[in-house]
């Protein structure tokens, strides 16, 4: 029998056989719940509290009559009977998927909810000196002369905006007052000065809030921040309102030639970007115009657009933008919803196909740290971005992936939202996907995590032959002609079980689709360690971020020739490091230092000028690679999968 | 018989006896014509131009005959026969009549049309690096280096307005653009930085535009400044828009309580200022948006209002500005019709009463230099302050001394405009009085320069008395009473010489109003140097600024007691100081790093807090004082001029 639990606050869900146990379903449904004595009901580590339904617990371990009462239970000796909604501890849903314990150091930095050490944006309560015969200095040279004295601050200026209250606000409660001050010499260009962006009466400390924006070519997303905590409050994503003026960066800026193009593009995603503020912001019962503080990481040509700037030269060689290194731009000037005095930062770039994206995705890894060893770190979006390099060189290069990882150019792909498959695996018995539904329910679609479960599982058990084709022997049931394409499809979910009430499915022409993008990754990860002479034996570490969603199995996208068939032990996976990085940013100064100085170390290489390019994309085109001596694991993987169409179950690519 | 002679390029006229010398009628109508050898025809400085009309020739001096052909003659052997034009040397019209030489280096500073010193905006002519593959700088940064290596500029930022015009801007004439550069760091919060903001294609140093404003009260005047000359090209002044919500600062000050009307003044200053803008453009073909730099000096008042700050608590005790040294503002967020990338600067105030206007005007005088002698400053405007001190200390009043001078709340007055009568003086025989229009022409009316004149003459010749009232004796023709105000006048120009057809008189409430004026002045200078133990014999130097047009008469203020009774000689009057000042500040960061140092050092003296101002003041509020024995000139003078109620002419009041 199969029942589905759902975990909250995450609302992931996992549709599993009666039996299972909680822990095995929170791993289907990459909800974190920790179990260090390895499952044995020893540690009471995984407790968490069920809350409808029922199960069968083995053992009971550390837990009280009264918790026992309220439903508490180890996770990893209880077997689900029926429908269950369980409850876990509240981190798990923003805590990024780490598989090695290499980058926890910067992750816990950026990700913790401890305050910043080196903020850049503050409030401070200060008491002003009433204004007197005695003291007839103005309001401004007063509350400067506060800053002073209680913060050491020496060069204080600020805003009309901000001017304009100070008079009332000063004489509100007695001139006790909080200001929050924006250190304006953490940007690109630096004059150790700070500017009072906000002033409020009384003592307004606890409410400081901050938001940290990833602009896509395909996706936005945001993380509202509570600066005070430098916590993330909550998270929102969507689909770049650009999108209907071209799927990728080069039809973005073909259509943007016209000047009143350009203005209803920056119209576009600005549309997108205060839509994503307005939700967080309500959701949270935050005014749009608290927002204090905004970091920007984006791509260079999403940048251009965000700013109305032309992005002509992006495109034609030698490939020039107007700007790497963005000054602080008041929110005003950028147009988004938040308080008009106060700024908006840029993640610095590299160049027009390494964008702020890409430096802001750094901060979240190892790679220029003063170690010799090599690293790599690839960002695998509508662009893919790969980095490689240790403490004394750093190089970068852009391939065009396309957007099939996030969902856009495959016709049952989606957003990593609510409703999508984020993870999958075929039942080796009947050749049918098991899936793991976002926010549960029924599936609408599938986001990119799913995607390359889907492409590794179909390939593994001879779903799909190398070249990404359909295998004609398939059950019936599981693959079907497509009505419009003319190709043959698989079925991930039928229409009784789909939201829409149309069956999920994914045909050949998504597949090469997916080819496609994988392989741009991949030669452009061995072009480039090729172009330093080196291999990826070479590597101490990968990072992998891109928009898949939160959950990538790295495993499997070394299934599908994704990633070089290295030791799992060297991956990390970061999950949206761009936005990540955008919010480390946001909340230290010597985060935004930092990526001023990994974009002024890393130089670009243009892998279109190699020849051998062609050669090595097209031999990525296959699943794995036309050369499987690359990939020994995959080739032992599919050897002991295939039996028949659809062998059994893998101990490898089963349930962990 | 009467001739009228009038002068180019300036337009003055003079209204002369047939036989007067040009020389005489240049001085009646304030053109300055340089005489050194005292008029004796010997060596040939005062040389003029007669276009139309017949002078008779006295002496030639070294006038070639070509020279006589064209019209050129020596204005001090030139009598006049009829109504002649005369054209005279074009720097007269906008030199301030300084009647000592003390100040003239610092006049010579600001005035003169060499190449500023300092700039504080500039245009470069660069050459920038075309991007290639191995220059793949972004445009911005290639600008960046450029300017570094061309100029050795270290730290160079632009705005959002900039940077969309960067890339076609740099492509439009093969990378040679001139930019235009402001040092952002000569504001009050100094941070050594440089901001583009224009970039144009090719070269366009010769053309670069600059504005210095000076919002009065009453008026508001603007020079149009060629910056790459360091020239005046153009002045234009006009009434205050706000003037219709208040005479003075504080009914204007009660009109802004509530937040629309505060934006209403904003917006009625503003329509001001660019109204003059737009004129000052017109005429001289500069588009308003080629404006890259702005200064502007005002009262404390009129800088909060026209930038929508609440002045509400520089009102009330203890009279507390918002903000006294504004940073450098954007020309867009001011409201200016200008580059709206450019900067607006402030002349940094002192305090409520003694703001930016006065410390501009400070910037024409030798006050605060090292020097031990103690000068006096004084700005006679809608407010009158006043500044003492030396290279050790400084100390400022204000008294609020009414736009009297300024044309306003005097039933004749009018701004130093066209058709405004400037200098009179009246006729010992006939006790008529005798003009100088500006423009030529009929009057309109009278501007403070004139009715300085006039108050002064009036009462020499007995047609006033001490008190201010009119002497009854006086023949028919010369007074009359007024139609509504039920008090007596004296007709200074008949309806018939009049360019609106009614009479221009002076009635004794408008007399009254002047009196009050001048004796807030005189009291405030003179409590002033009470309060640090000195009285105006230990004046130096005495500085007179104001709103009385081009060409106050200081003998004549001296005789009306509005300034002390000191040698002629110790005075120099300055005219508009801080429209002076303003353009001072347009064109050399040290003006601007002076103007700071010199708010800084000001102490502010509360005039009202002095029991004694009340009895001063009172004592003052005759002409030229109860106790004439301050004024020994002044009763000298009387004593002379009072043959009756009109007398014979005094060799002192006569023409010079």
């Amino acid at each position: 029998m199969m029942t589905v639990v759902t975990f909250y606050p995450s609302g992931r869900t996992a549709n599993v056989q009666a039996g299972t146990s909680l822990l095995d379903a929170a791993g289907l449904a990459s909800v974190e719940v920790t179990a260090p004595c390895g499952g044995e009901g020893g540690c009471g580590e995984c407790r968490v509290q069920v809350k409808t339904g029922a199960v069968e617990c083995v053992a009971r371990g550390c837990l009280s009559a009264e918790e026992l009462q309220e439903g508490w239970v180890l996770a990893c000796s209880a077997r689900v009977t029926d429908d269950v909604t369980v409850y876990v501890s509240e981190n798990a849903l923003d805590a990024p998927q780490i598989v090695t314990g290499a980058a926890s150091a910067q992750q816990a930095e950026t990700t913790g909810s401890t305050p910043a050490a080196e903020p850049t944006a503050v409030k401070y309560q200060i008491k002003v000196e009433a204004p007197s015969p005695d003291n007839s200095f103005s309001d401004f040279e007063r509350v400067a002369r506060a800053l002073r004295a209680t913060r050491g601050m020496s060069k204080v200026v600020c805003g009309l905006g901000v001017l304009h209250q100070l008079a009332a606000v000063l004489r509100r409660k007695d001139h006790e007052v909080t200001v929050t001050m924006i250190d304006t010499g953490a940007g690109p260009h630096s004059n150790d000065s700070a500017e009072i962006v906000r002033i409020e009466a009384g003592n307004t400390t606890r409410r400081a809030f901050g938001l940290a924006i990833d602009i896509g070519t395909t996706t936005c997303a945001a993380h509202l921040v509570d600066l005070t905590r430098n916590h993330i409050m909550g998270t929102a994503a969507e689909y770049n309102g650009q999108l209907s003026r071209g799927l990728d960066i080069i039809s973005r800026i073909n259509y943007a030639k016209l000047a009143e193009r350009r203005e209803e593009l920056r119209r576009l995603v600005l549309g997108t970007l205060n839509g994503l503020i307005q939700s967080l912001c309500r959701n949270h019962t935050v005014e749009t115009d608290e927002l204090d503080n905004v970091v920007i990481a984006g791509n260079t040509t999403m940048l251009h657009l965000l700013l109305g700037l032309d992005p002509e030269y992006i495109r034609l060689a030698p490939y020039t933008p107007t700007i790497n290194h963005l000054p602080l731009l008041k929110g005003k000037a950028v147009g988004l919803l938040m308080n008009p005095e106060a700024f908006v930062g840029f993640a610095p770039g590299v160049g027009s196909y390494v964008g702020g994206d890409i430096t802001a995705g750094l901060l979240q890894s190892a790679l220029g740290t003063d170690s010799r060893a090599v690293r790599l770190f690839l960002d695998i979006g509508t662009n893919g971005e790969v980095v490689a390099g240790n403490g004394e060189w750093l190089m970068a290069c852009a391939a065009s992936a396309g957007p099939a990882f996030e969902g856009s150019g495959v016709s049952c792909g989606m957003r990593a939202a609510k409703g999508a498959i984020e993870r999958a695996r075929i039942d080796p018995q009947t050749g049918r996907a098991e899936i793991s539904v976002i926010g549960g329910g029924k599936p609408r679609g599938v986001c990119g995590s799913g995607l390359v479960d889907l492409l590794a599982e179909m390939w593994v058990h001879g779903i799909l032959d190398p070249a990404g084709k359909l295998n004609p022997e398939c059950a019936a049931e599981l693959t079907r002609p497509t009505k419009s394409r003319r190709v043959h499809a698989y079925v991930i979910v039928p229409e009784a079980e789909s939201a829409t009430g149309e069956a999920i499915v994914i045909d050949e022409l998504d597949i090469q689709n997916l080819l496609r993008t994988k392989a741009a990754v991949y030669s452009a990860c061995s072009l480039m360690l090729k172009s330093v002479g080196l291999d990826f034996s070479a590597l101490a570490q990968v990072y992998v971020a891109g928009g898949f969603g939160r959950f990538l199995d790295l495993k499997k996208s070394i299934l599908i020739g994704m990633l070089p068939d290295l030791p799992l032990d060297r991956y990390v996976y970061l999950g949206n490091s761009a936005l990540a990085g955008a919010r480390a940013m946001l909340t230290s100064a010597a985060a935004r230092r930092k990526a001023v100085e990994l974009a002024n170390r890393i130089t670009y290489l243009e892998l279109n000028v190699d020849p051998s390019y062609m050669d090595e994309y097209t031999a990525a085109l296959f699943l794995p690679h036309t050369d499987i001596n690359r990939f020994p694991t995959a080739r032992a993987v599919r050897l002991r999968g295939h039996r028949g169409f659809y062998g059994t179950a893998d101990p490898e690519t089963g349930r962990r």
